[in-house]
């Protein structure tokens, strides 16, 4: 889809990105921003991502097409509880969030809303919309996790407008997003942290470029990672248990002295990893 | 100081990077270059790395003034022990291995020998002279690990010859060394590269930049991982149990619902890695 009237809730990175993307590609597009505080809004319309402005998310929403919820996780349900009676009629309404069971069960709570849910896999360590851009999403992948009986129209509408952003779609239930993007984010984002919290100061003079590769994304906002972490505690928990068991088999082969066996350990890893299709790094720090 | 002759064994990213570095600043300086292959050697002479290419270490070191030890740590005492013999009179040893107990312990053997362990701390997942560069070593660090009764001279002109390369060089016992660098190297090394083990396919499909960036390092050598966790094991073992204990702090506030206490572990982590200051990102893929 082609919104004339997008809303935008929350203007920080990936919201003020989605903002300047779309202004990029439609030149008849009006997009409204809710920000909770007006310094943030003035930042977003200084960077040309938002047209307007609110600081109340019903006004924000007041005749859209399309709404994108891009607040942290933990505010989703307030603020979608707090739309619903504005919304306009047949409006689609989407999000960002990096889990997916919560809001799309809390959705269900509005069967006349019109929700999918989705997961652009875009951003980065950095926060605020001074760090936006208009080319972030680009091929980048976007999970969308439809309840068991979408309508199709909603979300053959959303779809198009993450390609529109040209970014790679995907379906999968809310339960197997959350699960996957344990294992693919949140553990490997606990974990980045942990390997910053393990070291002492004089450890830490010694890092290289490797550690700052490893942990690059453990300078993330700790409020939105606290939001994730809580609400998908029991799949990163069995993540972690995972990464742990896998760990110890390297412990094993080396406690028993079987050099072949921690070379072929770290060779199916080293070639699982440079199979891996990735985008560049992130820009330097 | 100022090699006239300097003799280089093993000739991969290492190896021929310090040749081509040396040859860039030094005009009167022969790089001999000793490898195990032909094959490798030729690339390293079309490269431009090394001057002279010999399949014999003995060879490569005689009239040398300075011999750096570049083959996989599971080699040097091999190397070390062929060479020991040809060496020319006062000619300096030192080597570029990721662990120092073991090597130093062995060049206490041959006390006629004037051997300064270093740990040149650059380098990336990619191997071989064709990822060699003159500049790999500027601005990173490299540590010295002399014995407990170093020779100065020896260390002083160890030192002086990283610091032509422009690294910043410091000093610390091989011990200290080898449970340090577990810390920020060998244990963020083994989860990068558990992290890619426990993914399935298609959990791996949704892989974005960040998991890029946490896993880059598991592309490197695995046969040269394997000497490095051989002989590093105990420290290894340690720094695992250490990144575990961390981690179980996280999953311990979550359990208990301590959403304050999740942020609070999640912030510290973060603003510690942001304060880190740290080189650019490795090239892309």
């Amino acid at each position: 889809m082609q919104p004339k009237r997008l809303s935008v809730l929350g203007v920080g990175l990936l919201g003020g990105s989605i903002g300047l993307a779309v202004k990029s590609i439609l030149t008849d597009c009006t997009v409204a921003g809710y920000g909770h505080r007006p310094e943030t809004l003035d930042r977003a319309l200084a960077r040309g991502a938002i047209d307007e402005a609110y600081v109340d998310p019903r006004q924000a929403v007041q005749g859209a097409d399309l709404v994108v919820l891009c607040t942290p996780v933990g505010m989703l349900e307030s603020v979608f509880d707090q739309i619903a009676p504005a919304l306009a009629l047949g409006a689609l309404v989407t999000d960002v969030g990096s889990t997916k069971r919560r809001i799309v069960a809390h959705a269900r709570k509005y069967p006349g809303v019109r929700f999918i849910g989705s997961h652009p896999m875009a951003g980065s360590e950095k926060r605020g919309v001074e760090f936006a851009q208009a080319d972030l999403f680009t091929g980048a992948k976007c999970v969308l996790t439809p309840n068991e009986s979408p309508e199709a129209d909603a979300l053959a509408a959303v779809d198009a407008f993450w390609r529109l952003l040209k970014m790679e779609t995907c379906y999968m239930p809310p339960e197997v997003h959350d699960w996957m993007i344990a294992n693919i984010s949140h553990v490997p984002h606990a974990i980045a942290a942990a390997l910053v919290t393990m070291q002492d100061g004089s450890s830490l003079s010694l890092a290289g470029k490797g550690f700052a590769d490893v942990t690059r994304i453990a300078a993330g906002d700790g409020g939105l990672w606290r939001d994730i972490f809580v609400e998908n505690e029991d799949n990163l928990r069995l993540g972690l248990q995972r990464l742990q068991q896998v760990t110890q088999t390297l412990l094993d082969h080396l406690a028993r002295g079987d050099g072949e066996a921690v070379k072929a350990w770290l060779e199916a890893a080293a070639e699982r990893r440079q199979s891996l299709v990735t985008p560049s790094p992130s820009p330097g720090e």
